[in-house]
């Protein structure tokens, strides 16, 4: 859809007012930017009456539409996720200030001193799908980063964003902030995601928060770069010399703890010398706790007395973000390693094993955003990692790759100081 | 230009090869990409004859066609050409290996251990014109880096380049190295390169070495990140504290030492306070030196008894490349940052003032890739910066901003050790 003069002349201000406040932003103290994130969150308890009902707008709406009950729930503000969102700013005031860090620094020869200094992106457009706390999540982290930012929310959930929106405002203006550090597209237009991700000149990085299909459509219209992931096939690899206590443990977790999440295990796969004693045992496990399994031929005699299905080529492709799993019997590191290349989307894979050479293999020769060892593909995530919150995980290789937390919202750029000198 | 079936295939088969030296040269040690860039640098210097009698074609074809005398002397290959592009192999050989390096480790409460460690982006396309050494440079700094690289020459430098990568691949392959690590693209057919900055599945980033109208042209069609510069409107300012001598040789070296390169100063700026004492011979020193002035209504006043055209308001957005230098008289840090703002392409600004807060606030706000205080504007080079030999200059935000030398040409993947670890 391609936006009408007036959509085009809405966002090209938006624009321009996000350029503006990244300006400010960008030498902003941190101590005054920590001040607006906790003033923001104050905000947000304050005004918890106004957002339940702008959100009860949008939940009427959303019933009306007939959205589903998983929809409505994501889209639900209640008292607690206020104060959830709330925790989550005092928490991010609460990082180190990410910006003005000196990533290295050197003298030459000739007397020049030549600093890398991290610095803000600029403006980062973040579109998201019904989830309404992205608003507060969103923001703060790009607040902390010194960038401006301009959310696009769902359209389910326009009501409810707005409404945190004007809570995060008074946090800004209250700390002396400019109030377009946090922007949101007025309209529900569908046009308007088309302007903002195309308009090069007022945004430096788009964070698409969402489902496959919208990330997919996104990134094909895009001109802007993006930190995103499309999806999360990750694997773990039981080898043969897995201390089969942690394998079970880990695969459980992996696969089950959370299903819908982008680093839950998708696909098992086992070493052959020990699918015979273990895989019943893994099988079992997850079929009491709830998980569907799909195997190739091998597996599926090697399960024991557990059922599984019958996976076809499509299965060891598909992300299924649920209670199933597939699974595949291996030769060996080899094979594991080679399935992974032709098949994971390069989230996150972990290897089970006690030998120590099989680990380092696996941890460099598999080339994905996370590798892991014996631990769950569910640490895929910022907090976890220790980076505080983040506004999202990449699987590209430029710029951020694995969590985007705060850090990996600034760039760099090279300060130069010299005493006059001129090059020969 | 659509790529013909054939032409596609062709395409794909390097990006497919690509692809599986990139796999092995990810973990392929130091010491034998070093050993293949000396071996390369050998061969260069043993096939000087075979690479000159290649030169004779192209300088031929080139005077045949009516090249200009610059463009010529680009083309030209010499042995002393061939025996700095070996050099500058030499030199890539010696610098650190920038993969594997551990760019940050820390442990979690619950035990694991996170590390991030370079790992190479992948596959490189380098799309270039006239000059045949890129093809020795830009194949050692990506191989160097663990890349495997798909190289792309002008059509007037195909037999040169052709000859040069014959070189390369005997050194890669007396070092045990594919082949295929160094590729180039077997045909002038200029649909090649609209496809190759389309065959994401293929290339990770692609690096334009050209004019401004090539890189306009490909940034337009790209769908792979690339790292680039359209071009260096670099600014000086010279603030009312600045050193009258420092200020001289600054402005005279920025301007002159090479008008040529992306580094050149293309616009002074001069604070009123010293314009009436100082841009008189400021305008002296340049106009001795060749070069033309173009200058606003103050500084054509003030620049004494040198002539200065004046100037319009293209000539602040305009990269002369040529002995041309736009003068702007200014009240202040404020107006010098505010120009720099609306003109600069964000490559290099220089400030000269002995005042050190101006100094640090000049380089704080000003956000260029580069930013120096007191030095010529023509250090702004990978060279210069001690980085060793640089790809190109980047002035994107993402990932790699500034010179692009090995370091830049890696990303990182996250290496997590556990013994067992679930998530809670």
């Amino acid at each position: 859809m391609t936006a009408s003069p007036d959509l085009k002349q809405t966002m090209d201000d938006l624009g321009r007012r996000a350029r503006a406040a990244a300006a400010l932003l960008a030498t902003t103290a941190g101590a005054d930017k920590d001040r607006a994130l906790i003033a923001a969150a104050d905000e947000l308890v304050r005004a918890e009456e106004e957002i339940v009902a702008a959100n009860a707008l949008d939940m009427a709406a959303g019933e009306e539409k007939g959205l589903s009950k998983a929809l409505l729930d994501r889209l639900l503000l209640t008292p607690e996720r206020i104060a959830a969102m709330a925790k989550g700013l005092r928490e991010i005031a609460a990082l180190p200030d990410p910006v003005g860090r000196e990533l290295a620094r050197w003298q030459r020869p000739n007397g020049l001193d030549i600093a890398r200094i991290a610095v803000p992106l600029g403006v980062i457009g973040v579109i998201y799908e019904s989830r309404p706390n992205v608003t507060a999540d969103a923001g703060g982290l790009c607040l902390k980063s010194g960038n401006a930012v301009i959310l696009r929310g769902g359209s389910e959930s326009f009501h409810s964003a707005r409404a945190i929106l004007a809570a995060l405002t008074r946090g800004l203006e209250a700390a002396g902030l400019p109030a377009d550090a946090i922007q949101m597209v007025p309209t529900t237009d569908r046009a308007a995601v088309g302007h903002l991700i195309t308009m090069e000149a007022f945004v430096d990085v788009i964070v698409p928060r969402g489902g496959k299909s919208l990330i997919a459509r996104l990134s094909a219209e895009s001109r802007i770069p993006m930190f995103k992931h499309l999806e999360g096939i990750c694997h773990t690899y039981v080898h043969a010399a897995a201390d089969p206590a942690k394998a079970r443990d880990i695969v459980l977790n992996a696969k089950m703890r959370r299903t819908g999440i982008c680093g839950a295990t998708e696909t098992l796969l086992i070493d052959r010398a020990v699918a015979a004693s273990l895989l019943p045992l893994l099988a079992a496990d997850l079929a009491r706790a709830g998980c569907a399994l799909r195997g190739d031929a091998e597996a599926r005699e090697l399960a024991g007395e557990t059922p599984m299905a019958a996976a076809e080529e499509i299965d060891w492709d598909t992300e299924y973000l649920d209670a199933i799993l597939s699974v595949r019997v291996v030769d060996g590191i080899d094979q594991a390693i080679e399935h992974i290349r032709a098949h994971s989307s390069s989230h996150t894979e972990s290897i089970v094993t006690e030998d120590a050479p099989t680990a380092e293999r696996f941890l460099n020769e598999v080339d994905s955003a996370i590798v892991m060892l014996n631990a769950s593909t569910q640490f895929a995530d910022g907090g976890e990692f220790g980076m505080g919150a983040e506004i999202g995980i990449a699987t590209g290789k430029l710029h951020a790759r694995g969590p985007v937390g705060v850090e990996q919202l600034t760039t760099y750029k090279y300060q130069v100081r010299g005493s006059g000198q001129t090059r020969p």
